[in-house]
């Protein structure tokens, strides 16, 4: 992701929602700047902790919220926040602490946003006073596509949207230092991003089964993965059942939405390999995984206690219920533990 | 629920997968007994921390496990774990623990189980030698149910599915000490329970939107509420946006199912009131809720930051995302946290 934006020439904050891990955010940072993107406030304090200084807040803000947005910039964090709300707006420019603000764009995913058309653009703008840092968007509709070429309208989409608001804004009079776009399908896939300052993927650090089949990654390169044992077998279903249920998996069923349906996950062996075919998890209760395969599975191999790799359908959704991280190489040497943050 | 309990003249051991904390056990526990049933090794490790010393370990082990239960008989925890395997059972009986294990019957749920009619459920028996403590079942297949007649007969499924099983290890030569039966609509709903000597329901402790759905309880039973803020105001869309999307609330869509159809989640005021009508997260993404309602929504009561209180789909999954609880009393006075454990 560093070579795509250094291709583009725009600056790379990497979106930590997904990884929530100052360690995967030391590999995922340009180390010149060291700028990131979080979706709570209890990560910008995270990584405020672990020597982050440039952080967006790419969450709409709350007027209640800015108390702890001003404890931030004490430390000495560049904080910046985003608005889509006149009134908010006003709030940030009265408040005392010297944060900078992002108005935030609708680029056609229709949840947060003012359209870049809109008059409330320039009213926020100008109730932003001197902390009006720029305008942000985040082209979620990507989502839906399932080709590469769908992402790259997406993130057409994305820049057309930045750019007008940006250009309405300096038209009025008033500065607009920051453009800001991205999810990880239209920064992968945009052609061009003139006009664009920053890109904020977050998930392509992990990758997951949604995102290899909407184009964002490859098969292969999924970095995380749940890693189970077999409690259950009905050798006359065709069908194990494993201790990872929606609380290990998530409920996430976006694959269900693709050509390859994996349920609520892929089974593969301890070693990471597909040793099971299209083995996927059909049912999850909260701590039962029921898997099925429409190859015979090989029963021999899964006894008891037999140790399987589950790749998530949502890899952001799924790294929530754990509190750190195994880094693996070599199959199933664990090398390190890498902890990461959740809540609020 | 305990009055339910003592009416049919068995024990309740509460089961706290969902609300995996001290504070509520406490609450739920018949005070005679201290009897409970928890769903991860985790939650084991906890309850025996805060002087829990009755304790069934109510999904199936794996050998690999058993080290872990061990370590909690060795603190004095009368441990019983469960198993539907005969080379589990096996391992089991040769563990050196001192603890005891049920045999998993399949009452109907067709998840983890042997049927009560079958060889493997004497030959598991036999495996375990003296360690055989009993059979347990869970009759989940009343989640399908959408009436109290229907949960009856699930209830009436699961006691004749253990009575069966005890009955045929009895005349094995077997003992069978302990039937153990349950799911809040099953106990809730059940007629008789001759037999049985024991009830495992655990959601009822704090209901949910899904839970009255299926007349597990009132909808003025459910304990368990998210509190956020509105930080999107689409009044063109009759939509607000609040800072609670898939990681806060789970993507647990299970009223769906049912003729109320919640979304993610039913927004309320702060105080708890249905306030906004059937207002509804019809969108969750990671970190964001986007609701809509039948009714106008009423703005102006509705300004970014204004707080709503969200009643979840599953309190299960949803409760899963917090390490503790708020304990509020008259509206919003927080008068305790009470704190949970998360993990396996």
């Amino acid at each position: 992701m560093r070579a795509v934006a250094r291709r583009h020439g725009v600056s790379l904050r990497p979106h930590l929602k997904t990884a929530k891990s100052a360690e995967v955010a030391r590999l995922a940072v340009d180390g010149a700047t060291s700028a990131i993107a979080v979706s709570t406030l209890a990560e910008a304090e995270y990584f405020a902790r672990h020597g982050f200084r440039d952080i967006t807040l790419a969450v709409g803000i709350t007027p209640q919220k800015l108390g702890r947005a001003a404890a931030l910039v004490e430390l000495g964090v560049d904080l910046t926040v985003i608005t889509d709300d006149v009134s908010a707006a006003a709030d940030i420019a009265a408040h005392s602490a010297d944060l900078r603000a992002l108005i935030e764009i609708d680029s056609g995913d229709q949840r947060g946003g003012v359209l870049p058309g809109s008059i409330e653009l320039l009213d926020i703008g100008r109730a932003l006073k001197g902390k009006l840092g720029g305008v942000l968007t985040h082209g979620g509709h990507s989502y839906d596509c399932r080709t590469a070429e769908c992402a790259e309208q997406a993130a057409e989409q994305e820049r057309a949207a930045v750019v007008t608001a940006a250009e309405r804004l300096r038209a009025a009079g008033m500065s607009c230092e920051t453009l800001s776009v991205g999810s990880t399908p239209t920064v992968r896939h945009a052609k061009r991003l003139d006009g664009v300052t920053e890109v904020r993927p977050g998930v392509y650090m992990f990758g997951d089964l949604f995102q290899a089949e909407i184009q964002s990654c490859g098969p292969g390169d999924l970095a995380l993965t749940v890693l189970a044992s077999v409690i259950g077998r009905r050798p006359a279903e065709n069908s194990i059942i494993v201790d990872a249920g929606s609380l290990a998996l998530s409920k996430d069923r976006s694959t269900g939405l693709t050509d390859h349906d994996a349920g609520y996950g892929l089974i593969r062996d301890a070693a990471n390999s597909p040793a099971f075919g299209n083995c996927r998890i059909e049912r999850a209760y909260q701590e039962h995984g029921v898997a099925t395969a429409d190859e015979q599975l090989p029963f021999a191999l899964l006894p008891i206690g037999a140790k399987v790799r589950i790749s998530p359908n949502h890899a952001c959704l799924t790294a929530a219920a754990y509190d750190c991280y195994y880094i693996v190489e070599g199959g199933d040497e664990v090398v390190a533990v890498w902890d990461r943050i959740n809540g609020w």
